[in-house]
């Protein structure tokens, strides 16, 4: 029920998902009636492998996360993590209000052993063809100590050994600069913990701009400096894409222009676009739960879901937690 | 002698700069044989408004500023700074080595009074026409009390005013969200020291996209999270430019349109382009330091020195103790 579209998306990206991969199936969950709504809108062949599970509440997209978590025990939300905590479902996917989402997948799933606190991450687009790289902590983790750090690191390299593919995944440490004096005490700390543990690829401190060039394929910070980082980055993007359409439309030949340059722009628009990338991650939990851009289209709900049946593939918390088991012990 | 090119653009920038500005009178320090040869290579017919004053060293762009505080006494940087303190210039502008630059100003010209510590800021570009968005600490101080956070938002204020030309300046803090619970505790203590001084237009949180949105005059943060947003930000610029020529050196179509519409995208890069912007400020110190970016052209680098003009004419220095002092006593 969450996100800006809510079923109108969700139901359609389903449907899509389900058609891609013959293996899998969809538990629905919300409000019954306007799930049926969705579903008869939207022709399908699937509805053995689709089922729905209402809810009798919605989480609102502005909504504390405390209040969610005490007053809607039968919201979406909160009924389609429980499925993954009775094993009913492997993984939740979810388009609603991220801190609500952290808040109920915390509480109900609970963290990894020897995960202090569960981290959320995406990929981001680079200039190598085909090299995404992996961001965390995006927002979950304000302030953090360099041992938690040092866990974003671990389940950062998971990922991006499982879901991204990459063989040994290149960890870098953001920062202000290179040199080895500069940073706040917690990044220097990390540095050390890295530097101790050789079998991480740690490759060192990382700046900003790094990021785009995929020095490195796993980038940690903490959510404060990740979050303003993504979204300095979103509200870059969209000032372009401003100034582009300014110039376009300043004029008769620009608008001319438009018409002729229209579908190479679009191209480039698209790869910039947070929606058509896979879905966020809330890693370091027991269980797997996928979070969609509030603003998604079908097709970046359903990139969405066909992250977490990576992550199933993959069996991630379990990578996670024995990636964890094996560090604390070394 | 400073900045990836040294004399070669600051050199020509200073003779456009006094073309401009028939008041300006400019002493350029460093290496005189190399600055002679510069000016022989530049025809210029304001060699009354132009002296030379000789320094023996330069301070290297990778040096640390504890060296180049310590063994570079007679470095070009240091030298201009020198002037600062003396009186004999009113303003220093450098493309050198920024951490030098600050480490020495700070050194050389000290804080003023009920200032902590000097920050560093430029404006970045927003989709309001006209309208540029002034942004500190961008790497000067890594861990900072609300107390100094709350400082930059009064210098701050100070220099969109003078500079700028803001009437009453918004003020925003940078913060992963917009609610009240949100963010950590400096920010939150700065938020109360902001919310206490209604002389300050503080309009609350902004995030990291809403610095190009201009929805406030000034935003305010520490320099690690100023620093990556700025860095995140060049990285997504140059990462678009790097599609874009992509999709135009795609095909023979797309080779054929770039030609056509060659001019609107260059306008476009402009815009985006931080050296057209003017140079960066240290600021809260008793003394004018202009920093230029260190890739900067000689049109980036007169930016620069017009920069410092205003600071001057405005008398910038003055006015942040006059700001701070009354609103220590209040």
């Amino acid at each position: 029920m969450g996100g800006d579209y809510g079923p109108s998306v969700i139901v359609p990206a389903a449907i899509v998902a389900l058609g891609k991969r013959p293996e899998l199936s969809i538990i629905l969950v919300g409000d019954e009636a306007v799930l049926q709504e969705q579903l008869k809108k939207h022709p399908h062949d699937c509805s053995q492998r689709l089922s729905l599970r209402h809810a009798s509440q919605k989480v609102e997209m502005d909504e504390l996360p405390s209040a969610a978590l005490r007053y809607k025990r039968d919201s979406s939300m909160r009924v389609a993590i429980n499925l993954v905590k009775q094993g009913e479902a492997q993984a939740c996917v979810s388009a609603g209000n991220t801190g609500a989402l952290m808040a109920t997948a915390r509480f109900v799933l609970k963290t990894l052993p020897g995960v202090d606190r569960p981290a959320i991450t995406t990929t981001l687009p680079s200039s190598i063809p085909g090299k995404a790289v992996r961001v965390l902590d995006l927002g979950a983790n304000i302030d953090v100590a360099a041992q938690t750090l040092f866990q974003f690191a671990v389940m950062g390299s998971v990922l991006a050994q499982a879901t991204d593919r990459v063989d040994k995944p290149k960890i870098g440490l953001l920062n202000v600069g290179e040199e080895e004096i500069k940073g706040n005490e917690q990044v220097k700390q990390t540095a050390i913990l890295l530097n101790e543990h050789k079998e991480l690829n740690y490759i060192g401190f990382v700046e900003g701009n790094d990021i785009f060039n995929a020095t490195a394929d796993v980038v940690v910070c903490d959510g404060f400096v990740g979050n303003v980082a993504l979204k300095a980055s979103e509200g870059t993007s969209r000032l372009v894409a401003h100034y582009l359409k300014a110039a376009f439309n300043g004029s008769i030949y620009g608008r001319l222009m438009k018409i002729l340059v229209g579908p190479l722009l679009k191209n480039v628009k698209a790869k910039m676009d947070p929606a058509s990338y896979n879905g966020a991650s809330l890693v370091g939990l027991q269980g797997i739960v996928i979070k969609s851009h509030g603003s998604a289209s079908s097709r970046a709900f359903a990139n969405a879901i066909e992250e977490a049946c990576l992550q199933i593939e993959h069996d991630v918390p379990q990578r996670i937690k024995n990636k964890v088991t094996q560090i604390l012990q070394s």
